[in-house]
């Protein structure tokens, strides 16, 4: 098997969503890699950037995909044939510069793979995503999923689920502190989840009250809307751990703001990638907590098994909705996702019959 | 004693410095108070805006004091009379806010008073500096110094060595790693040597090579000009846990550049407060490294008392300029910081002459 079959977008698209069937060439197998057959994938927002054609390339999109190992190469000790696994964002890293050496494999220096848009070395082959029949990558890229999780929940932690869990153990035990997420979204909605299953006491902050009954149904402790009034932020001086921002806008974000909610030396990390600007940020601005800030990019394989045996232990079910794979459910959960209206997480499932896999 | 003898700036200046002798009233002595009489006092960066008139009032300037407690309240139990002590750029704190119940009373919410120009509670009375007789300050204000320390070399520790001493400890350990200085003036300086005395790879990092000789001689392993070309940072990619930014203004600062040195998860720190600007920064900028980016105030009373029995145990003299206290080597020695000329701190000595304290 060198090819497989998927579900192709159709060049940038100015007037909705379209796919077509098609299909594409797999890079070279080498001795580290596995083939795996999907199961399921789930939408990131990544894929909308595909999908209107913010990637140039015409692409196969999705990057929360769960399946079953089906060959692997001579060299591969860490999954076996038939073994289910996940793949997240990430397809490849170089391993040998000091990130990767370090655990940091994300960060890798020069050689990542995404796995939806790079070029693997040598073939220049691009790489394509979890809108399609297999999947082929580096064992290490290869997560196994513990027994008993359902695949449809276990897709979306692969991207969204990691992004929110990695800075949440990056920086210092949040076990009975407390801590802040902004925005609720697919990825704001895991940090909830993770942050209360990692013992925190969770606030969310979001501009009005419309996601209020959901944080709390999720077990946030306490929710903020920004948009009311202006001195949102006092009666929390100094109260946060860490304040993790999942908004993808910068617009009218009053930064200083939520700084000023931070502990000493507490931290103040995006993960959301806002298009456009930034913050505009003094010295003066974090020296009266020494608040520091920074920024994460997923996760390590190490935080993604600890995350996937969490999950496990505490039978921790993100908010999904199950759609079948075809052409019609596509556009309409891509639909969704645009208008922010997934709930809080879409994941496509039946692709045996969608490939028509035995 | 309910007054101290001192040298006043005389009003905001425009001309040049200018000082005369004043007479100032001390604070209310209340139980936790010391009284301490003063041997020594070096000039900080801080004093300079002090003596160009950007604080209003009319002070008697410096922050980096050694004297003898002469005057200990019943409740005192950190200090004697007798003992020789040292005092820095905060004079109290409410000692009862979160930050000051967790060992960090520098980021104190609502009770610092700074050792110049801050208004005591209850009293209103301002608070005065070193340039003078006596000073009166809480006594976890008040730092022990270790036996045959000089006291020449003591004062410029107070706020400048702890400035910068204070990030190099507040990170994780920096022994076996390389971190860098952006800077080699009076803070900068410091780094470098507490830098080394910790173990770690010290690199400076200045526009020009006008003081690679300083700081090789100051125990630097590298150095690199910023001002010589573009590629500078390329070296380095992911090479550094730590870079410290002494540096006072933001113009034509590449922050990009910096960030790309730095190890994930690394931190870029600011102790010099830029007056103008300041970063524009997205979370793009952050994410390949997932460096943290924050600012430091001073350091704790704990940082304090380490570093100064670092200094005694290894020996560490920083680049000291002594000069006797009279009005003339005032406003040479003023002049000299403004120009930056010192090297790389000025130490005033000579209190009792000055003062005519038997």
């Amino acid at each position: 098997m060198d090819t497989a079959t998927g579900f192709l977008i159709d060049g940038p698209l100015t007037d909705g969503f379209k796919f077509r069937k098609g299909t594409f060439e797999l890079k070279p197998f080498e001795d580290n890699d596995v083939d795996i057959r999907i199961e399921s994938c789930s939408i990131c927002g990544t894929d909308l950037h595909v999908a209107t054609g913010e990637w140039k390339d015409q692409l196969y999109p999705f990057t929360e995909i769960t399946g079953t190992v089906i060959r692997v190469g001579p060299k591969v000790t860490l999954v076996k044939v038939g073994q289910r696994v996940g793949v997240g964002a990430q397809a490849s890293s170089c391993g040998a510069c000091k990130p990767c050496q370090s655990d940091n494999e994300t960060y890798c220096q020069d050689g990542i793979i995404h796995t939806v848009g790079s070029r693997w070395p040598e073939s220049g082959i691009v790489s394509q995503g979890g809108l399609s029949s297999h999947t082929r990558v580096h064992e290490k890229w290869a997560f196994p999923i513990p027994d008993g999780m359902d695949s449809k929940y276990v897709s979306p932690m692969l991207c969204a689920g990691i992004t929110a869990y990695s800075p949440l153990v990056s920086y210092g035990n949040i076990s009975g502190k407390k801590i802040g997420v902004i925005g609720l979204g697919g990825i704001g909605h895991f940090a909830v989840l993770w942050g209360k299953a990692l013992g925190a006491e969770v606030w969310v902050l979001s501009r009005s009250r419309a996601k209020e009954d959901a944080a709390v149904a999720m077990g946030a402790d306490g929710f903020i809307a920004t948009g009311e009034g202006e001195l949102w932020h006092e009666p929390h001086r100094g109260d946060f751990t860490l304040i993790l921002n999942t908004a993808s806008s910068a617009t009218d974000f009053d930064l200083r703001k939520y700084l000023s909610m931070i502990d000493v030396r507490g931290h103040f990390i995006s993960v959301g990638m806002p298009a456009e600007g930034g913050f505009t940020l003094s010295a003066m601005d974090m020296v009266l907590n020494g608040v520091l800030i920074g920024a994460s990019h997923i996760g390590n394989r190490r935080q993604v098994l600890d995350m996937l045996q969490l999950a496990s232990e505490k039978g921790i079910k993100p908010w999904v909705e199950e759609m079948e794979l075809n052409e019609e459910n596509l556009i309409l959960a891509m639909k969704k996702m645009m208008d922010s209206k997934a709930r809080f997480r879409i994941t496509m499932t039946g692709y045996s019959k969608a490939f028509s896999i035995a």
